[in-house]
């Protein structure tokens, strides 16, 4: 079986052009378009200052239905007052002249630099020939999540294939995020730039996709932090075609919700381990705390502590940052109950260090992907958080990046 | 008139010594000891990871009385256990020794190293030492300054004189801190070491005293942040040895707020400055909120942004990053009331970018010091928040901080 891919699922295609927006002749338009009209939810940025894509969009998404997605990259239009909007409301009306629809069934996204408003000519010629350029191969789903990229130094893709009852269901997802990231994403809402865009042949009620969006995202999107901030831009939507299997009876929404989890983890996680100057994946594990909001608030304080994450960049078993970090928020915590591990070895338990070998545990933390493990003791709530070590690339990367 | 320095208020004097705690024969214990027993208040991390001195020391002046207080760096002594605890007392009693008077009016502090219990041979032997070489000149104040420093590079004191009617009264004061900064400092409760000791000849009742440390802290040491981890010994200390001005008439309270005041906000400015790998400070002012906690909240979010700091790091005039990070938090914010001004020139206003001149600007914020002014437009409320530049000595410093 050839390997799956956004497109895959069955009625998409996508087109990707170079418009000149980055420099470099790099590809930064790009179109997703359905078949059909399409059933659809997004979820967008909780941050108070959001882009005019994210405005637009929003109204865009609330009828449940789109036709297809018109994306930039290199400017995010945010902070660019009412002429940002007439300019995101002007790539829809050209990506819905290709795709032969009605404006308001486009959902447009920017990611880049806030503050300039759009090179609208580039952008059109962009989209024009980005239509020109549609396909539905493996090609073409590269080509659309090439021209997301920003800082990202790969691209981010994820994708399954499953059964209910005799009928096959395909779901799809490509992403982009490597700094800026912290996403906060609320249903019709408001915050990094992350953008992620899901395909699928299911056939599924409108309320029914957004509430299976919700819950995925909260699993993993909103669980990843680089930086832990929030974006104007950031934006999740999947668009169902409804060309394959129908899901509506429990066991079918439930295979559904198990399929849309893993591709929105695979991605998330993605997002974490290319963090811009990120050597590794560092996973928190928060488990035994009194309660899931607690867990959450605990795994996001020692992911965002800059002391913790340049400990894993320097392979460093540091192990009073990671408790003290946890000790910092407002969640429960009782330092005299809690066991924390460090790649499987435990190095602190019950208000004592134990002896560990530093060495051994120096090595084990120089891995792509360290886990840290803290059991609180206090009750049985749990949440996981991926983040990614604290570089002297990422300085050099965000300094460096001129407005 | 001679500098003022910490032992300049009648009745106090200071010993240090080199014992070992830290490599290479710097001073890493100290000794601080009024001639009479002092009223006294403290503050302390709101950490429920919090060490063993601080646990001890909140016993220490729940009566509001103290003698002095002993000093250890290069071993923070938390996560220690009941060893911990053990130590900390048997800090307070070798320091109750020298000064001649019970082991509870010593208040025990450490910083440095968290996770291994303190080599007591040589913290006893330290302790000795310092108490043979108590005096009160500005070379012993000198000396506790820098028996309490670790990533320090500088040391850090202020001092101010003032007539209380026609009586005098000084207040003085020394501190530490670098890394592991974003005090939460609350009365006897709780968080990077920040440590800091006042003195003054005031004659003050313990209550008074407490009110108007809590008062200063929350504007001076709780406004700062380098990192935003909360430490596990954060303590600030004052002892009153009542040998100079009354403290009691609404006019003398007054004055006494205001040297407190003055002496807290240049302590924990110099904290700012010396960020660990920092170039410059960034003072960040938010004026107009809805209300004082949305201010500090607003201003904590843009000073803790990694992206801001970085920004700040390149000279870079890359506003969106301010807005945005204003815009992630929880305060009410809208961009289209908002002013942004980066060393006294506006670059958003209203929703929209204003023109600049980016090479003027990023020549400005090459300073030593930068300031940014955010007007939120909506509300009278206010607040400020210090804070430093991250460059990639911040991450060499703490990639290689081995434990």
């Amino acid at each position: 079986m050839a390997a799956l891919h956004l497109l895959t699922p069955a009625g998409f295609k996508a087109g990707a052009a170079a418009a000149g927006i980055k420099s470099g002749r790099q590809p930064d338009v790009a179109l997703l378009l359905c078949d059909v009209t399409a059933t659809a939810a997004a979820l967008f940025t909780s941050n108070k200052v959001c882009a005019a894509p994210v405005k637009i969009g929003r109204q865009c998404v609330a009828g449940g239905k789109l036709r297809g997605i018109v994306v930039n990259s290199g400017n995010a239009n945010a902070c660019t007052g009412k002429q940002g909007e007439r300019d995101a409301l002007a790539m829809c009306r050209l990506a819905a002249k290709v795709a032969g629809c009605e404006a308001r069934l486009i959902l447009p996204s920017s990611t880049g630099i806030i503050g300039q408003t759009l090179p609208m000519e580039k952008v059109r010629r962009g989209i024009e020939r980005a239509g020109r350029s549609l396909g539905e191969s493996a090609k073409h789903a590269a080509g659309f999540a090439d021209a997301i990229m920003t800082t990202d130094t790969r691209r981010k893709s994820a994708a399954v294939r499953c059964k209910i009852g005799r009928e096959s269901m395909t779901l799809a997802g490509v992403c982009k995020g490597s700094g800026m990231i912290g996403p906060r994403l609320i249903a019709a809402g408001r915050h990094a730039t992350m953008l992620a865009y899901l395909t699928t042949d299911a056939k599924i009620a409108p309320p029914l996709l957004r509430r299976c969006l919700l819950a995925a995202a909260e699993q993993s999107f909103n669980a990843v932090t680089v930086d832990d901030h929030t974006s104007t831009n950031d934006t999740v939507a999947i668009l169902a075609s409804g060309f394959g299997a129908a899901v509506e009876s429990p066991r079918a929404v439930k295979v559904f919700a198990a399929a849309l989890d893993a591709v929105c983890q695979d991605l998330a996680r993605q997002i974490a381990a290319d963090g811009e100057g990120a050597t590794k994946m560092v996973r928190i594990n928060v488990h035994q705390a009194k309660s899931e909001r607690d867990a959450k608030m605990i795994a996001r304080a020692i992911a965002n502590s800059p002391l913790v994450k340049c400990a894993m960049h320097g392979n460093d078993p540091n192990w009073g940052r990671i408790v003290s970090a946890a000790g910092m928020c407002l969640a429960a915590f009782d330092p005299d109950k809690c066991t924390l591990q460090l790649q499987g070895t435990a190095v602190f338990r019950g208000g004592q260090p134990v002896q560990f070998n530093t060495a051994a545990i120096s090595r084990a933390l120089a891995a792509k992907e360290v886990v840290v493990d803290l059991r609180c003791g206090l009750g049985a709530a749990s949440a996981t958080v991926w983040t990614c070590d604290l570089s002297k690339d990422y300085v050099t990367i965000n300094a460096e990046y001129h407005t």
